[in-house]
């Protein structure tokens, strides 16, 4: 099935959906296979919850809260992007845990384009900053559209070098929330000429845990991902890692031993990501890799509703996969050969304990239990 | 046959082949091969280029003049070490071009441990020299030999971090010519604590053509070769072929994009060079590598004599390689093919036209004619 408009409605339940405890984008995905709408998930999700374990009832924003949070962006000149919708990217689309909705803010139409990821240390050297200026202008000037994190550093010279060719900045909190302050001015100008992005509420301050989840929308619009400058153990790593997992290309400027801040660019050059020394080396790899098949492949959420397993099944299968997870992550591939259930049944249960918030997903298709 | 002291009078026959116009040591081995003897080779040179085609007598020097050459090595404390004498180096002894006599003037017993190579720019930044100075001593506390140019930059910097430890120069000129002169004082303490070597006669001003010649002894003696900064095209991405055509390991220090002094070791990387942030890089690949095995491997000039072609088939011989030979390089494989000889016969007339200045030999077993 093709991506196709919206109704308001339909956005607004979309909103609701991935607005709700426990949801999150798989989970979400999840509801919507097997309830067909967003709106039939949400008539199940307390049933569900409670069949999980939970006591409490499961927070469920109202309709009004979301036409609110939906006010919230307008009032800013934002506006919402679902997932099946015309003009969400294909190459986000393809990710597994792809923001349900984005909130965007500025130039919508960069979307369609071929992105390439630009981001590095924050407090990069004054000759990595003008190393990711002019990479980024060249790519720009390549048609390619830049995107990164609007962070210090070479996050934000990789913005300034690509603004006249357009540029995408994701931001980790809401789409109206400029984090660090010092680069309000360079916001503004992305927005006038380029887009902000967010999976997030307006007005939503970013905290530490918002940053990784962004990182990973970073590398799931890009064709690939160069990093300048990045210390062992940085936030750039796990974009670069996020981007080698989605099976993008992955770039890295490589620099002196000495200087800490390449230490994290080297070990991805050492581990096979390619050496980049100039916007051509980008170029090379990207030649052969056209544009991203827009709108070409079924979303998932398109399958038909699978049948609900009758309850007396559901209760002793709940019983099974309770006994056989522990706070070990476990593959869902182990879970179904030791307790003999169908996939149909195991994926409900597991859905239910996890919006009864009793159950971690981790990468890898594996779960564990909270305690 | 193992290797075997030489007496004194075979050394200066070596040193007189090896000293005659239009011999090199490809041609020096393959004069050994064919008469068994230094001596039978210096008996045979004239009647050999004669045949070739030239009419000047080849130029071979005399007893008196090898005497003379020894006499001024032995007055600077230096020493000759024949290629099949004990403690050659085997991993030198290897390499097909390997110098036939090397002159030494310090503590040649370092000849006989595992050697790396460390080398690179000129022109090197501080933290370039910083980088390389402190390698060589990790790598030297490791029990490594390093071993250099005594250039300006990083050879010297290598060299002052492995003095302690024991390192090898080797010249480009004669063994007791110091070049650059800043590097006297330095040249002084290798001597002392080290050792330098030398295929060139005692007092020999380094010329250009020389550098490259002395490059493939510094890679021929090592297990390893690390280039610390190098420019694109420089003398030390030279070594590094060496090294690799020699089946050394090649190590390249990573530097940002911006620094022209980096450009070489990035495309070393970028070639498949190993990534070196520190002495444990390197280590980790040498590791198990183990010690070169010094004096087990016969050396070709051990062969029996060939027996000498008839001077009628010599004769034909000659006709169809000179028809078949032109400026451009070809194959010696090649070359057999077309003129439907022996590989022996081929092989002497090739002698015959090289000995005669005739013939220039090329990388990968091609030869050309000189015009």
């Amino acid at each position: 099935m093709a991506a196709r408009s919206f109704a308001q409605q339909e956005r607004l339940d979309w909103l609701r959906l991935i607005r709700s405890e426990n949801v999150g984008p798989i989970t979400f995905y999840q509801l919507l296979a097997r309830f067909g709408t967003a709106q039939a998930a949400l008539e199940a999700l307390p049933e569900l919850a409670k069949r999980g374990g939970r006591e409490r009832p499961i927070r469920i924003p109202s309709r009004a809260a979301a036409e609110r949070e939906l006010a919230a962006l307008e009032a800013v000149g934002g506006r919402l992007l679902c997932r099946d919708e015309p003009g969400y990217p294909a190459t986000l689309r393809a990710v597994e845990d792809a923001p349900p909705v984005l909130m965007l803010r500025g130039h919508a139409h960069l979307l369609e384009r071929r992105m390439i990821g630009i981001v590095g240390a924050r407090n990069a050297s004054a000759s990595g900053r003008r190393f990711a200026r002019e990479l980024a202008a060249a790519l720009g000037e390549a048609e390619l559209v830049v995107v990164s994190g609007l962070a210090r550093g070479i996050d934000a010279s990789a913005h300034e070098g690509a603004l006249a060719h357009g540029t995408v900045a994701v931001m980790a909190g809401g789409v109206d929330i400029v984090y660090p302050e010092e680069n309000r001015e360079l916001y503004g100008a992305v927005v006038a000429q380029g887009l902000a992005v967010s999976e997030m509420p307006p007005g939503t301050e970013p905290q530490g845990r918002h940053f990784p989840r962004r990182n990973r929308i970073i590398s799931g619009l890009c064709l690939g991902l160069v990093v300048v400058e990045a210390a062992a153990r940085s936030g750039s790593l796990i974009t670069a890692r996020f981007a080698a997992d989605q099976g993008r290309e992955v770039f890295a400027v490589p620099g002196s031993p000495l200087d800490p801040r390449c230490k994290g660019t080297n070990a991805l050059i050492r581990d096979g990501a390619h050496l980049t020394e100039s916007a051509a080396d980008v170029l090379a790899v990207l030649e052969g890799m056209g544009r991203p098949p827009l709108g070409e492949e079924p979303p998932e959420s398109a399958a038909p509703p699978a049948p609900e397993p009758a309850p007396s099944e559901l209760e002793r299968a709940r019983r099974r996969v309770l006994e056989a997870l522990g706070p070990t992550p476990v593959p869902v591939d182990e879970l179904l050969r030791q307790t003999h259930l169908s996939p149909a049944v195991v994926a409900m249960v597991l859905l239910e304990l996890e919006l009864a918030g009793r159950l971690e997903r981790h990468p890898g298709h594996r779960v564990s239990l909270l305690s």
